[in-house]
């Protein structure tokens, strides 16, 4: 695999900006590591930081690029500050930076498929949110999506950090204003409840997680609407150690079509 | 010459962020490389950037690398996205974490000097603004300090932007509210008055420059109030190649010990 | 924790050459990652590469960063090509640039501690080998010593090798040229029988490995001559999924005074 | 433009390695810097290092980056050690990399064309005898090729180094062993008497350099013998305010389709 460093200016975001980017490498040399090839064009899953990472945190924190390599995937890693992937109350447009400008420099700097088929988003915690709604979204963009620890009930969310003093609440403001989000585009059981054809759905959470009720209440959502969702509930909190774990499953679940 | 980009957790902005750091190295060998020696603790130049800018614009559109090794100086280059140095009326505390959280930061990671008589800053276009409201705020922190095509009349500057709809005037409202800046402690000319004791200080701008004219109005008000100031203004436009040249000649200006 | 690349000139090798560092940061707010404090003077520990890797290895590999945050201690990532961590017959003397020239710049770079208790060594593979020896060569230097999956009987595997006719037998030979090395001090028998005061000592190698005979005949030379080494031999084979598990082991095993 | 710091793994070298690579993008909204557009495939310039550099030394010494962006180039910056772009008596197979394996990772990983006439080498010095090498024993793949401050006459320089007793001596004997180079196709003029189709050449040389001399035969020999070479001579010495001008040049002279 190859690890790409990548500073780049956003005409969008009208300012130079980073991704880490991991390439597949058709090499058999490498000491103690698996690498599968590919052929043509790379499918690649588009992997979301949390709340206090920016594009470095995945590769820092777990051995993303060696699970990649086993499976001939290109992995991007972009950033989008504290945002929660939306265009900003008051703040950038990372949704539009993340739907529309990425994709599209990361195909005219890197030889990655756009077929729907080759395309995947994960994240973990507020980059779950944005993976499920990138995902619900723009289905047609992506065959599978998968939340790790993720902010599945954004409106609750909000709505009682809305009503508190701290930095949180400060960036919920920022990102959010001070909006009902309840069934706008912002609410992944809305947009649930919109779209026909959904992506393949993954979403992980840790029983011990502070998150654990919402994602809880989102798969009995999901379950009471017949909608399928490969679900991973184990024992864990929300920490690196179980993103290292369950990212693994992840790319063991992505139907990817050299399997 | 060392370089090294560090990627780091700020505690205070409540996220990760990278600086550019440039450290002095006593070395012989290299081909093509003039190369200072230091002893003991390293005297440091933060060299600020602008707008669209992050951590790494210095060393890609100039050879600040190159310059610094003539002097054993450290160059530490951080990065504020598009705060104009302040703590933002809508988003994040960038003034504390450049005054305060980062010279802790970067004292704690490498052997850089403290001494007001060591500490330097410098910086282009709103990182000009940044690098004199700096040190007119911070005198006992700075014994030098340069703006290179730096926005001077910020006060008059904002509210010629807070009438306008575009890009730049909405990222002029998230730093600073629609507040009237003028004799406030974001106004250079207001913090020029205030101070007893100031820092040396450089001024450069280049006559063909969008900020030509407040630069000029800057060099008049020094002059008229008996202010000592270096300025450097000839020919050429709002562009990195007068950077690249003006601050070599900061470096040559700087008040070194070891000059 | 804090992660630099770091981009240094080396006087001895004549080159300009990298090294991955990691700082420990007194911080809280990192979600999802545990950080222990440090107070004063750093504890390092020197992580060696294998073979076919280089400075960047341990990071891209492993979660190394997530694991040392736990134990506020730094962990330095140098390379040194194909060289066997040696002085080499044919190219450059990479053992005087590990043990002589890198401290002197990591030291002058970082305020790490230079106390023998503050100071531990460990690789996988080549690296375990360099591991082993430099702390059995400098036992003044280091507290603790560590070597995963490590080439331990470089003499037999060097004859071996000097038969061959292929890229492994060629590096080797660049390494060490057609000397017999068995009782020389590339020989960890000969130097574990010389040295009387021996850093403590870790030895961890996977029974599918391709080293694991020698990795047993060491523990046995070990266990006859009495030289306490703790050891964490298990299911596995030369692969970074076991190192990624082991150095956790050897984390939590170095006598760090902050424990 | 888009920096790429590019880690990748050598098949043919078995070894981790690096390349920088500058990428061109069609922003406008960059505040003080050119930036043109392209079409298409991009053309490419390999751009190689002298004796004590890597990867990084063209990004850190000069401002590549910014002077590539006028002509909508992507430059790629690769590194090979000591080895002066051969395949070495005592070492690694760096010309085979260079001229084989990294010409195809290029081309895997972004969208550069393979066209003759839009591919371009140029080096300094230790880099300046490669890329003309390169060109010369290659004349299919460039369409021009230039040399700053290069080591013109490589035979007479080893024959002389063979009878030292120095760093350099040494350096020379890894890569080239005790041969006479004269006559060779390691013989910059026995490369240029044999090829009839000769890419565009751009010869420049500071007349205080080091190497003036062997410049200057190598000027003489070409007219002599009317093959045709863009010469920039003037006063500068073996150093990188010299080539970070030179640079510039050759960008301005390179036949780029779409000047």
């Amino acid at each position: 695999m190859a690890l790409l460093k990548c500073d780049f200016f956003s005409e969008l975001l009208m300012i130079s900006t980073s991704m880490t980017v991991i390439l597949p490498e058709n090499t058999n040399n490498q000491i103690g590591l698996k690498n599968n090839k590919y052929d043509g064009k790379i499918p690649v899953l588009y992997l979301l930081h949390g709340l206090s990472d920016d594009h470095t945190a995945w590769t820092r924190r777990t051995s993303i690029e060696r699970y990649a390599a086993e499976y001939g995937i290109a992995i991007v890693m972009p950033q989008v500050d504290h945002s929660f992937y939306t265009d900003m109350a008051f703040g950038k447009q990372y949704w539009t930076f993340l739907s529309e400008e990425l994709p599209n420099v990361v195909r005219s700097f890197f030889p990655i498929s756009d077929a729907k088929e080759d395309n995947f988003v994960a994240g973990l915690s507020m980059g779950g949110y944005g993976a499920f709604r990138w995902a619900l979204r723009k289905p047609e963009q992506f065959t599978a999506a998968a939340s790790l620890s993720g902010v599945m009930d954004l409106a609750s969310h909000a709505k009682q950090k809305q009503a508190d003093q701290n930095p949180i609440a400060n960036v919920m403001y920022l990102a959010f204003g001070n909006r009902d989000l309840a069934g706008t585009d912002h609410d992944l059981f809305a947009l649930l409840r919109k779209e026909e054809e959904l992506p393949a759905l993954y979403q992980a959470c840790g029983t011990e997680d502070f998150l654990w009720e919402e994602n809880e209440k989102f798969a009995q959502f999901t379950n009471e609407y017949n909608i399928p969702v490969t679900t991973s509930f184990s024992a864990g909190a929300h920490e690196w150690g179980f993103w290292d774990e369950k990212i693994q499953e992840v790319l063991a679940w992505l139907p990817l079509k050299s399997k």
